[in-house]
C-alpha cells in the first residue's frame, strides 16, 4: 500500500441494485414506477434549447421550487431540491447531524441510512422493530444527535399513524426530526405529514420523483421544512456545489408537477394494484405486511424466500431479496402493471402447486 | 436559537454568480462557451425514451465513461464521471484529504477549493502566487495532506508547464496531488499531464464539459487516474448517491464526446478570438496576463477595474471582478464569439477615451 493511501477515507462500498436491460424481464426489484412520466413531461423534452445546455443552469433551482411550492401550498422558502432524494437526505445528515451524539433508525430500514452516517463519521444507532415490525415512538424517547425514518419504512411498506410521530416530536423538541416519505403518494389522504410542518421547526420531511412521478432517470429530490432548516441545508449546498440539477431535470421537473391528473390516476392505478396483488397472495399462503407503498413485502413457509428469489429470476421476474436477520424470509415486490402482477401470481401458482 | 440548532453545521455561505436571463446581454462573467454544443447532442435529446426517465440511470455510468476512456486511450477503470467537475473534486476532497495534514493549494485560485475544504474540516494552507502570478515549485515542498491546484489557473488564465508539475510530484509521492484541468482544451497540445498519469500512481486529473463542450447545463465532469484511485472514489461515491447522473447527461454526454470535429473547431474558434481580443486589449493599454483558457485576466491603469466592471454592467457586458487583495485592478473576461469581443473592445475603447 502506498503512503499517501493512509489519507483515503475508508468506505464499505455500496453495491447498487441490479439494472438488467433486456425488456423480456419484469423488473420489480428497485420500486420504479411501471407507468411512463406524465406526456407533459415529454413533450418538454422539445423544449430544452441548445441555450439552456450551453449555459449554467439556474443555480437557485426557482422555476422547481416555486412548482413545488404552489403545489403543496408553502412558501418557495420552505422548499429544497436536490438530485433525488439521496442527495437531499445525504445533505441534510452533513447539515443537521453534526454532533458527537447519536443519531436513531430503525433497524429494518433504509440502507443507506448507516452508509451516509459511516462516511460522514456521525454515531449512530439501529433501534429495533417492534416484533409486528411497526415504529415504537417509546423507543425514541432517549438523547440523540438526531432522527431518521422511512414513512411508509422500506422494505416494510408500513405506515406509522401520524399520531405516532407528533409523540416521537413531543418528544424531540432538540433534534431534527427527518419523515423520509420517498413512498407516502401511495399511502392515501392523511399519511404525510407535511401538515405538521408548522407546529414542528425541527422536522423535515423528504419526497422524492423516482416512484410516484415516474422520473427515477431524472434524479429530482426535495425537502420541505421550516424556514431556518431549509436555508441551512441550502448553505451547505451551496459550499459543497452550487450547480447540481441539471437544466433538463429542471425543466421537466416542472412539467412533472404541473400535470396533477396524470400523477393521481397512475399512484390511484399502484395502489388498486397493489390491493388485488395482496388479495392473490393472501390466497396463495403468503404473509403480507399491510403496505400503503408501491410494493409489497411478503413471504411464506412453504418455500424459503431466497429460492422464490432465485426461482423468479431464472424465470426473468426480478424481486429484492434481503439476507438480513428477521427479515429473511421476506421478499420485496415492487407493484408492476396488472399484466405484470397477474404474471407474478401465475408463476408463484406454479412454483407452490 | 433553538437548541437543534447546536447539531447545524455552519457554513461560509457561498453566492453563486449571477445568471441574467436577459438576451440582450453580453455574458462574459462565468466562462461559458459562445458557442452551442454539437448538434449531435441536440439529436441526441430526441433518444431520450420514458423507459430511460422511468427507470433509475445506469449507476456505473458505463456508457459515458466507456466513451471517455476511448477519447482518452486509457482504460474504463481510470476514469471517474460526477455532476459537473464540483461533484468530481468535492469527492476527490472527501475521499483523499482525509488526514489531519494541511492540503495546500494557490492563494489566488479557484474558489470552492478554500469552501470545500471548511465545510469538509480539512485544513488547508493557501500558498501564495509568486510576484508574476505564476505557481513556484518550491512552495510544495513541504508536509502536506495533499496537493490541488488548476492549470491553467483561474482566474489568472495562466499555465504552469509540464516540467514544474513533474517538480511537485516528484517532492510528493505521500500525497494526492489534483490537477484541475478545466480549461486544458484551449491551451494546446502538450499542456495536459494526462501524459504522466502512468508515470504517478498519486496524479489525478479532473475535466469539465462546461467550457470546451458548450455543456454547462448539464452537469459532467470527469476524473482522469490511477485505477486504485478512481476505485477510492467510486467507494465513496456510492456510499453517498448512487444514482447522481441522470440519463439526459448520459446519453447526451456520450455523443458530445463522440463529436471530436466539432469539439477541436469550437476549441479552435475561441483561442483564435482569445488570440485577437488580447491583442486589442494590449492596444488599449490593458496589462494582460498570458492566456491559455477561454477567458483573460486583465486590467488597466487608466481606470480601477472596479469601475470598468460596473460601466460594463450598465451597458450590458458582463464581466467577473475579485474584490481580493492583489487582483483587485483585474478582470475576467470570458471569451464569447469575435462579435462580442470587438463589441467589448468598442465599449472599452470609448470608455477610456
Amino acid at each position: 500500500m502506498s503512503k499517501w493511501e493512509d489519507n483515503v477515507r475508508k468506505v464499505e462500498p455500496y453495491v447498487p441494485g441490479e439494472q438488467p436491460n433486456d425488456t423480456n424481464i419484469i423488473k420489480l426489484n428497485t420500486n420504479e414506477n411501471p407507468y411512463p412520466p406524465s406526456p407533459m413531461v415529454m413533450k418538454a423534452m422539445q423544449e430544452v434549447t441548445e441555450e439552456g445546455l450551453r449555459k449554467y443552469p439556474d443555480p437557485t433551482c426557482s422555476a422547481l421550487i416555486d412548482a413545488l411550492a404552489d403545489y403543496h401550498k408553502v412558501n418557495s422558502a420552505n422548499v429544497f431540491v436536490g438530485v433525488g432524494s439521496d442527495d437531499v437526505i445525504a445533505t441534510a445528515f452533513m447539515t443537521f447531524f453534526h454532533s458527537d451524539k447519536k443519531i436513531l433508525f430503525p433497524d429494518i430500514s433504509y440502507s443507506f441510512y448507516s452508509v451516509w452516517a459511516s462516511m460522514m463519521e456521525i454515531p449512530f444507532e439501529k433501534v429495533p422493530l417492534a416484533d409486528d415490525f411497526t415504529i415504537s415512538p417509546e423507543d425514541y424517547k432517549k438523547e440523540n444527535g438526531g432522527i431518521i425514518f422511512p414513512n411508509p419504512n422500506a422494505p416494510t411498506a408500513m405506515l406509522l399513524e401520524k399520531g405516532a410521530i407528533r409523540e416521537i416530536l413531543d418528544a424531540n423538541p432538540d433534534s431534527v426530526v427527518i419523515v423520509d416519505e420517498a413512498y407516502v403518494d401511495f399511502s392515501g389522504e392523511d399519511a404525510s405529514v407535511l401538515d405538521l410542518i408548522p407546529e414542528y421547526e425541527n422536522l423535515l420531511v423528504t419526497r422524492t420523483f423516482s416512484k410516484s412521478r415516474s422520473l427515477a432517470g431524472l434524479r429530482i429530490g426535495y425537502a420541505i421544512g421550516n424556514e431556518k432548516l431549509i436555508k441551512y441545508m441550502s448553505d451547505v449546498k451551496y459550499s459543497y456545489n452550487s450547480y447540481t440539477m441539471n437544466e433538463t431535470s429542471l425543466k421537466l421537473g416542472v412539467e412533472s408537477v404541473k400535470d396533477d391528473a396524470y400523477f393521481k390516476k397512475t399512484c390511484d392505478a399502484i395502489v388498486n394494484t397493489r390491493e388485488n396483488f395482496t388479495k392473490e397472495l393472501l390466497k396463495l399462503g403468503f404473509n403480507v405486511l399491510p403496505s400503503k407503498a408501491n410494493f409489497v413485502f411478503a413471504g411464506t413457509d412453504k418455500m424459503p424466500a431466497s429460492e422464490i428469489f432465485a426461482k423468479a429470476r431464472e424465470n426473468h421476474i426480478f424481486f429484492r431479496y434481503f439476507a438480513q436477520n428477521r427479515i429473511d424470509n421476506f421478499l420485496r415486490i415492487t407493484i408492476g402493471t396488472d399484466e405484470d402482477m397477474e404474471r407474478v401470481v401465475r408463476f408463484l401458482k406454479d412454483l407452490l402447486a
